[in-house]
């Protein structure tokens, strides 16, 4: 019996290219097919010049989709028709029903395994914060997380380029917030929440009714509190941080981001060098997810992150994104439908 | 002619008797007057049983109010009526009309000197940092503020028990925070703000209205923003850090607060304290604020810290107060009035 | 052609282990073979009982040694009789004529790839340190280094197990501090070095004599200095750090371990982990070192580390061993030929 | 009766401006007289223009000698002989001879409390480090110590003008490193040092057998040691560090130097500034020494710096200059004397 998995890897952009790397150089039981790449040439991966054509790839048995988020939702319905199983970037959707067929498709299909990408979920620190909360009671019982998300800011104009198509700060940018939030305060329900924007480097936003500095609380029903930071502009390079208040302490993860173990002290005093992007915060999240999406499929395991995982972070992500619009206060029912503003 | 100043300190509680060791230890030209205390029986100063009678005091030029917040506007008033200088402990009044009365005071009496005490004002570190946004431009145009004060949990019952004085969590914790976003943020005038609360540890604070742990945003017009968090219960120490971001680098004060320079590693890892009190982390605020009060009179100068000041930050505090209650939004006029919800 | 490369693990003491496992999840190009591990089984590897068995497994083209040091030489020895490429961990031999003759069947066949593995030649802190020395001017010029490796205490007994062949503190712990030492002060030559030593927790190690935590200094020809600290006896953790001092700056790498992100505030203060082992800290280096091999087999390049490396780092480490049981300053002649003392 | 100290400072170089600074700012109970200085002029500080007349002024009580090293012990005992208390600097000679000389005087007249400057035995993390290892057994029992006192690079020729009267690199600047060794160590007896020097940026202490970066090991009877790395030549600031280890853990004083609670994130990184002198980083401590030294005259008890602490001190100094100069081990009887090389 082949226990390995074959898997194709549809969209080649920056993080296409990272995942192929993963699935090459930390992935044991996986084998990359079907991607095109002269950097890989001596790994000998076949060439498509289309999705449809990859997916036809003989003996193909999963897709990494890592495309740009509109056809997220597309591709995992096909992958789903074809039989095969899907690790998706996250978000499925920036729509709510486009995620909810995927929902139904995966559900229909209960053989073939699908999961969305919240890479932070099989990152070491923050699997640590989850132990320390749920398995030690480090910090009595959780009530208050506060996150960022702040990119060093893109001089390139890629950013920019690809900034209509993904649902705005809130639902890109802070949606790992989100998740953790729901993580650390044990999936509390969401019952209110308000954000405030600015546009201080990007001012081609402005015609997407977006912003590049956000901040956002979420009020939840029990006494659960979440507020977030969510930037495009930053100097100092890629800064995510998370904070976890308990009634008896605090976990804060990743204060002070740092590039390496190398500090440098001269005139200007100690320093240290940020990592750029989430990429260098995250690369062992990637190799651990793709490692374990492998053995949930090899194994036949439930999948590590449930889908329906990204319809909550989703909703609460729109809901925040809809605040920031309005400058109204998004409420919630008792069981987290948004209400009419 | 004599240089000195002879400065009587209203109430001993824990704050005065701060005050009373800040000016014998480490203000020269200071001369405390008109306290009753033990301890410092060495340094043969005066015993009053009340107030009135202090004011009364042979040659006394100045007071140093350190009692309850709900008579800091008339004893301020009081001293004014003698001629005597007031060093007042913020805020003046959780009522903007005794902080109006005390400022049409100061005004009709342009030789007395009148300060409020926002002590962060004098902090080697925030003075670095507003050296650093201001003079040496060290990240381009500061556009969003993240300030925390944070107490460490008070077991004792003297929280609760002065509780129903303070005017509710935003006015009296977090107003040196939105003092701070003012500095930093170069006196923006609030355009919207919202806050969401909880109550962890304190329940008698419910029937007060209040709660222990609460974050807030304010928006300002003209594309600023700051937010803040403001908690009764943390387990680990005072935890003060203020964070400001700018279109071309961040500052971040006191991230990691710290007891002293010693670090201890031992089985449980590597680990510093964490000041118990503001005291701790602002005592040489504390000092310089006295001597610069004590300068500003003897040399005839302005205060360093304009007593309009006081009246910003309190109807910031307020309107957050009033959200947290109200679950709506506060709105202000591009003037800064706060409109009617 | 077969670009991979079959490579059999000798010794699956607790790094054999590791190695195999970087083979199996980082190093794409290379293919395990010939080891026992039930562990792996279901990466099909094949089983040999003895070193010499497992060198006649069809198509093996190299070894990773990894049994203990005093077989390191015979093992590299014998392969390469047989032509396979060998990556040995350092050091090659506690014994310089055993080390030597390495070198020598080494250099009798150029086509065969022998390297000692200098573990921290491929982390990426080290290698940023060496960046900024010496392509960034980060420190203007090198003269003084501090390098300590400090192990958690061991309390199974498994050190003391195996500190007969070691060759002591000096040859067994400060081999990587000498070695980089070497490498951050640009290959300077040895004039002079004193130790000192104590035995804090192992007495066992009396008999061998030898203690459990040395300090150590070596000055260099040319006014470079370098000095040691080794220990076996660490509460927190797996504590290894190194500076270097220029004439207009210092690095620093690691001088605060840390486990992960991760920070506790709770009653105790801040507090962070920090690894147990140096598996922790290196195993990135690890997996790129096994990359680089693998390159350099592949692609008949040079091996990242020449083995003439490790005899200046063993002729060192044995002159503070010497110094240690003496109390005598070692000296050397200015070609770095220890003189008799 | 009054318990007033008028104390006058002896040497208005760049510390004796600050001691005047500390009895003045943070002192109550000391009244500075009979120095010259314009600054205070406003204290109304009497003037004299030799050491002779001012220990003439009328109702002096004691004298703080801040002058140059050679004629702290002759200025100590004329202050001694005109029975006026003294602190002097340390040290109280680079001749050991001398520093007998006072001693002998200061036991001579027991009711006169003569004190040697060792301001680091006041300094609260230094306190806090003794605090954790003798009464909170924090790292069980201490056997290692690591000190370092590094300058920052004096461009100024200050420096190098006052070099010849220091007593050299390891009497002069690690004179309080051998003194929180001997403290944290609890007063260990010396066997055996060496040292290794080198010369960077002060060429013209070539000609004094000096250098400006120097280590040293000294090795104690009874299993522990100490080791120390001076500089004149730092990029970064003043960096002084401590470590003290023990069998169940390791306190770490000051590893990463900050002049303030600041971080600047930018392009560069996240960076903090460091003091540029011990004076930003040793204020508080100075204002306790002058404070604990009032104290004791006062309230007649013994100062807290027995003299002959200096004694051993230095002894141990000035034998690692002597092994820096003739490149051998300096060996010392089981009392401590140094034995002929």
């Amino acid at each position: 019996m082949n226990r390995n998995l074959d898997i194709g890897v549809a969209g080649l952009g920056r993080m296409g290219k990272r995942h192929v790397h993963t699935l090459l150089y930390r992935t044991p039981r996986a084998k990359v097919v079907a991607v095109e790449n002269k950097e890989y040439r001596e790994f000998r991966i076949a060439v498509y010049s289309s999705y449809e054509e990859m997916l036809a790839h003989p003996g193909l048995n999963a897709v990494w989709i890592s495309t740009s988020t509109d056809v997220h939702a597309s591709q995992s319905l096909a992958a789903i028709g074809k039989g095969l199983h899907v690790l998706c970037e996250k978000p499925l959707s920036t729509d709510l029903a486009e995620v909810q067929s995927v929902i139904h498709a995966a559900r229909a299909n209960p053989s073939i395994k699908v999961m969305a990408g919240f890479s932070r979920r099989f990152d070491a620190s923050y699997r640590d914060t989850s132990d320390k909360i749920f398995n030690q009671n480090a910090i009595g019982k959780p009530f208050m997380v506060r996150s960022n998300t702040c990119d060093l800011r893109d001089e390139s104009g890629f950013f920019v380029k690809y900034a209509a198509r993904n649902g705005g700060i809130f639902v890109d940018c802070a949606i790992h917030d989100i998740d953790l939030s729901l993580w650390f305060l044990d999936n509390p329900v969401p019952k209110a929440c308000w954000a405030a924007g600015t546009l201080q480097h990007h001012p081609e936003l402005q015609q997407l009714s977006d912003v590049d500095n956000a901040v956002g609380i979420v009020e939840f029903w029990g006494g659960k509190i979440a507020y977030f930071y969510c930037s495009r502009t930053q100097a100092h390079g890629h800064d995510v941080c998370t904070e976890v208040t308990g009634t008896e302490g605090k976990l804060m993860v990743n204060v002070l981001p740092r590039k390496n173990n190398v500090i440098l002290a001269d005139k200007l005093g100690m320093r240290h060098e940020v990592q750029p992007e989430y990429w260098e915060r995250f690369e062992d999240a990637f190799a651990r997810e793709a490692n374990e999406f492998v053995d949930a499929v090899v194994n036949d395991k439930p999948v590590p992150i449930p889908l329906e995982t990204g319809i909550k972070v989703m909703k609460i992500g729109w809901a925040l994104q809809q605040a920031l619009l309005t400058g109204k206060v998004s409420l919630f029912s008792e069981s987290g439908e948004l209400l009419d503003g």
